[in-house]
């Protein structure tokens, strides 16, 4: 199908051919679409489909099959993305506890599923149960002591090792594009990149598989990140399966889109903070239609993993809360300074994280991907083990760390000297002095928080799949408990201090150290993504804490202006960056005083721009040129002399065509004339027959004056999603810029190495 | 200051003048504005600023000053939201009470309040204590007997005939713009057109005042629209402080996005579902940077209301509910139900509204809006007062019918037959029969729910301030709170039925009715409105109701669907065209294959269109041409023969830069050459001085080819915000396109009259 512009202009040659060639309209790997033409082609199919759908009830039926199919294939991508979501939870959660123990009556029980099936267990001894046996007590029949806290000890690493080691195997010989995140790709591929095979089956199946692997490993990763992959994948797979979505860029990627917020949904069970974020964070174009089929997706994805019910109590809600103190204005100084906090860390990763990854990208380290996986999981699996807060998983950690110390709370982290007078109600628990366990608690989580924090850093970016937000959050959440512990034992010790006398008298509950730890992992989420409104949407709908919008809010904007102060690129950006794709980003302000003359191309002193002339070259002419350039496309001008603009021949399209013509058309030689005009020109009586090719000609190209200020001009391509533009001065053809050119400006004015943009 | 593009190819002249002459830049009463340029324009001033502010250490702090000035205006405009919002509810709430009787110890008490301060009060009789007299207690001194009845009803009627005649003379003397909810043209101004005053002080003031009255007056209407308004008049009061704002139309909508937002949040005490609202319904350009200023000021503003708690429970949430049993899967079946329902009241509001309104237009009814009023008025209350489900204020009854019955309550909804034997805990109390008081619940509410249907539709759209938001969840409601109702008891009743037998075992808790009203409020409103995700998102923030996005959702996508079934326009987009206001939605897809040269003025047989040439017109002839055409700009050719397109010159500025020369340069007279060259042209010895005016000309107009499809045209007229696009072919200008061409043409194309567009 040829371009919309050309095809109305020409319609007389519509009856033609439907599909005149193949792979018409189709893109190179790693080049960028047009998001205007994509959008043309898409109107014409509507049209086509709408005016027959009068002529038969079945092309009626087809018509709405149609304009339903959208609706179908979300439902579709939220029924599998939720599945996944359920399977990976599911998976995850027994082989985490495989590296302990084994479940003697069905090995394919987790430790929970294992101990809640036998008879003999009570309430206080949930965690002991005769079926499930430690590794020790398996192999040497030994629970307690020295060497079966060593065999354990081993055991965990074997089995960490063995994880990481299949699943940095399977990604690379089965899917290199399963590692990572998946987001900086899926930012580019939505803001219109090719990346062949980036979404496609086999990376779906690996990617799903080896996030259990380094998930149960007991990596410091996270598996949101690539459940938004996961969720891609499957969004590119339905769309394949209706010709709408599969043979137009455009609109795959507003179901690509969808599938983010599907992919969000189910990772935190937050389908509206999954809309959110697939639009402040991921998406390009995003339209309100868009909007309302994401929430679909992500409705249905949400309420599939609730059907399938992993975390065993219908929740949707991952880390549920319920604290029984409201916040009191004076807490927002310690929220403020978590935020801060979280600014920092988010900078001191991104730096880092960048560093090292820039590093692996240029020195040897990067040939060895098997080794480093097994060197970082040897040293994560041997240095966590000894600490509780570092063996146990890291969303484990995050809930007891979020968690309100009610009265009948075992945890070390509640261990506070109960007055024994006291004869409270359950839920309504005063502040009180700390005890023993509180205090090594403290001093376990400064070491967990900093051993993640190092860990972290080289864990992201690894050829494993691996996911930010849950390290992230754990960071946050150590950091904010601690802090939250501390301002609770002041408050208790000091209740004359003038910052407490208002709103803490004694034997009231005045702080929740729960609630720091969720203030703390908002700010250090917010740190190293930049997210806001999605991020603070996400956090309660993760622990349904609707009240506590005001401090997470707090602790967000003021994380993202303190990391903005050091560099307005989140994590995501970054990577997009280091890897040298050509995206665009909206936020992004370009600000500096160039016009478009500066940046077309030729420059000054390089040769000509390649043009063809409407009615005087030859096919050999055009075949010669084709060769010996490599661009993506030539501009059409009257003639050499007047070089008025008339408008644009894709190159891929002028191959197949004339390839076409030479095999079908009698009489088209070398030597023929090419024409874009609608009439033949006059040519000698014995010149062989010229060859039409109007109807690859796009009639409406984009043009700009060369006095164009460059932010226009970006703005331009931003908006309209531009591959390329042409220049003009009072109707003369000067040059030409693309996206490629206009990144390649941006770079140089941002003092950054322009060549550091890659693709086209 | 002039044109970005001007100004960078005329650098040279940048220090001719700094703010060439006054007004310059600034908009024409309705007219629409160039996003494009004001973008261009506030990059300008940002690099003015940058590059002072390294001059010296005040320019520095006055550069922080601005960029930080964005948040200053956010905060204020939060803080004056919340206290008015605040403000409104609290004299709401006095006037309500007004209208039923007055507290003797304090007139200026509600009846709450005043109950509250007796020290007589029990719990079991709050309603009733001795300060608070009924008007026939205070003036006849009987509180019972049909005498009393009817003098209490007389001064209900006369209490809200007064409030409702204030409320209409005020608007009609001082703002005629502070009628109605002012979101559609709120959604006007925000897609690029002026409308002088509709958010100028005397109609926030107006607005405020008359808010109160005819909320108070009992009339079937919320206040939630209106608010917007009136936060949307704060923002731009507030914007008017900084010049960054006042000064740039772009900017300016940038705080009215955030403005709205605010406002949604203190109607409904949402912030999120504030920012979702503006993003989803009321804006037009929504850049990342604006979404987060939006949470920022939407979080100030219901920060503010909660701290000034109006209604005396320190809860943000305006309903909060709490059930106590989940939803079941069977239940879907009476939502969908209930959300077909909310479609069809939708399509039917809209269309008996729209066609009301229209008469109002057109016949002289619409000239006695004072008269209208007070008729609308007298028929609501006469028929209001007798049916307790319409005596009281619409908040209050939607309250009632989202409440979940526990045991404690004592409203006729909750007269169910209690088991004598039932020991049960109080939040657990299964199915029941219905009581006496249920079933006359029933007649009074069916009543109502007609009563309300038809009387909002002559209510919306009078000259009075006038929201919609509350009046359609109280249909919602009513109708949602019967189905639950009918469902409950079919359930008791008939446990053994397939459709029960799953779910539903004798004794136990199944079906909340109030969830059924929840879920028929968001389907109405969905109806009227369209919205969707905000809608489901404002629903849960004002409920608090979590758990129950799936039945929201379900309810909120079907009356969506059923609505758009009958109709694309939402209730705002039917006012929209109505006042023919020059909006362009992003809704609206535009299908049809015409091209750019089908909509371009000049058409065939009509005369050429008006240009400049770059060096041969006189300032005379240019005076002439300005006095015998009313376009806004001229395009300035080469010459008259080559028609070679070199700029855009703004009629504004032209006659500002011709007045100017005559004044303050030498030697201009009518004869003079104008040019828009570099170089003056060679002129004869004689001649006078010729007048330079390249300052003036848009080297950079937008121009698209004849050939362009008008998809196209209009995607680039949407995403770019312009206000006219030249048309060219092979170079040559042929014409040019205004956004009202392309609002006419796409009237025309949907087979509605072109001349409804009536601004430019």
């Amino acid at each position: 199908m040829v371009n919309a512009g050309a095809m109305s202009a020409s319609g007389n040659l519509m009856d033609f051919l439907d599909e005149p060639f193949p792979d018409v309209g189709t893109y190179e790997d790693f080049h960028t679409i047009d998001w205007l033409r994509e959008k043309s082609r898409d109107t014409d199919r509507h049209r086509k489909i709408t005016s027959k759908s009068k002529e038969s009830i079945w092309e009626f039926i087809k018509s709405l099959l149609d304009a339903w199919s959208g609706w179908v294939v979300m439902l579709l991508i939220g029924l599998l993305a939720g599945t996944l979501a359920g399977v990976i939870d599911l998976a995850v959660d027994w082989m985490t506890d495989l590296k302990e123990g084994v479940c003697l009556s069905a090995f394919w029980y987790s430790h929970e599923q294992c101990c809640w099936t036998s008879n003999e267990t009570t309430f206080e001894d949930r965690d002991k149960c005769p079926q499930w046996q430690k590794w020790s007590e398996l192999l040497v029949n030994q629970s307690e002591g020295a060497s079966a806290y060593i065999l354990n000890y081993l055991m965990y690493i074997l089995w960490a090792l063995l994880f990481a080691f299949l699943a940095v195997s399977l990604v690379r010989v089965f899917a290199p594009y399963a590692c990572g995140s998946g987001i900086p790709e899926i930012k580019t591929i939505l803001s219109g990149f090719i990346i062949r095979g980036y979404l496609g089956k086999w990376t779906l199946l690996i990617k799903t598989v080896t996030l259990v692997l380094v998930v149960s490993s007991g990596l410091s990763l996270g598996k949101e990140g690539p459940l938004v992959h996961v969720a891609c994948c499957c969004g590119n797979f339905f769309s394949s399966l209706f010709s709408k979505y599969s043979k137009n860029e455009g609109k795959r990627r507003e179901v690509l889109s969808a599938a983010a917020a599907a992919g969000v949904s189910v990772a935190f069970g937050a389908p509206i903070g999954g809309v959110l974020f697939s639009l402040e964070e991921v998406s390009y174009y995003f339209p309100l239609k868009t909007l309302w089929r994401s929430f679909f997706a992500a409705l249905v994805a949400a309420f599939t993993l609730r059907s399938i019910n992993p975390f065993g109590n219908s929740r949707l809600v991952l880390f549920y809360v319920e604290y029984h103190t409201p916040w009191y204005m004076a807490e927002l100084f310690p929220f403020i300074l978590l935020g801060v906090f979280g600014g920092l860390w988010g900078t001191l990763f991104i730096r880092c994280n960048i560093a090292w990854c820039r590093r692996r990208k240029t020195t040897k380290l990067g040939k060895y991907p098997v080794l480093e996986v097994i060197v970082v999981t040897a040293i994560t699996t041997i240095i966590a083990y000894p600490n509780p807060y570092t063996r146990q998983s890291t969303s484990e950690l995050i809930s007891e760390l979020f968690n309100d110390c009610g009265a009948l709370e075992s945890s070390q982290l509640c261990d506070y000297i109960n007055d024994p007078n006291m004869t409270r109600p359950v839920d309504d628990i005063p502040d009180r002095p700390a005890g023993l366990g509180v205090y090594t608690a403290m001093w376990q989580l400064a070491l967990a928080l900093v051993f993640k924090i190092v860990i972290t850093i080289f864990t992201f970016g690894m050829k494993i799949p691996s996911g930010l937000f849950i390290p992230s959050m754990a960071v946050g959440a150590m950091a904010g408990r601690m802090v939250g512990i501390g301002v609770e034992q002041l408050a208790y010790h000091h209740h004359d201090w003038i910052i407490f006398r208002n709103w803490c008298r004694p034997g009231a509950d005045c702080v929740t150290p729960g609630l720091y730890a969720m203030v703390g992992a908002a700010a250090c989420l917010g740190g190293v993504t930049r997210m806001t409104v999605s991020l603070v949407v996400i956090m309660f709908e993760l622990t349904g804490g609707l009240e506590y919008i005001v401090p997470l809010m707090a602790a967000a904007v003021t994380s993202k202006w303190v990391a903005d102060a050091f560099g307005k690129e989140g994590i995501y950006e970054a990577h997009i960056h280091l890897n040298g794709y050509p995206f665009l980003d909206v936020k992004d302000e370009f600000t500096h005083r160039t016009l478009a003359t500066d940046v077309m191309r030729p420059r000054r002193g390089e040769p000509p721009l390649s043009v063809l002339t409407q009615d005087s070259m030859t096919v050999e002419d055009v075949e010669t040129l084709i060769k010996e350039t490599d661009y993506n496309g030539f501009p059409v001008v009257v003639s050499r002399d007047s070089e008025r603009l008339i408008g644009f021949a894709q190159r891929r399209e002028l191959i197949l065509a004339i390839k076409n013509a030479r095999q079908r058309q009698e009489g088209i030689v070398s030597n023929s004339i090419m024409y874009f005009t609608e009439e033949p020109p006059e040519l000698p009586a014995n010149s062989p027959h010229p060859l039409k090719l109007r109807r690859i000609l796009n009639l409406s190209p984009f043009t700009v004056t060369d006095h164009t200020p460059m932010e226009t001009v970006v703005d331009i391509f931003r908006k309209l999603g531009l591959r390329q533009c042409l220049v003009t001065r009072s109707g003369r053809l000067l040059g030409i810029i693309t996206k490629k050119d206009v990144l390649r400006h941006m770079a140089q004015m941002a003092n950054q190495d322009p060549e550091s943009i890659m693709f086209n």
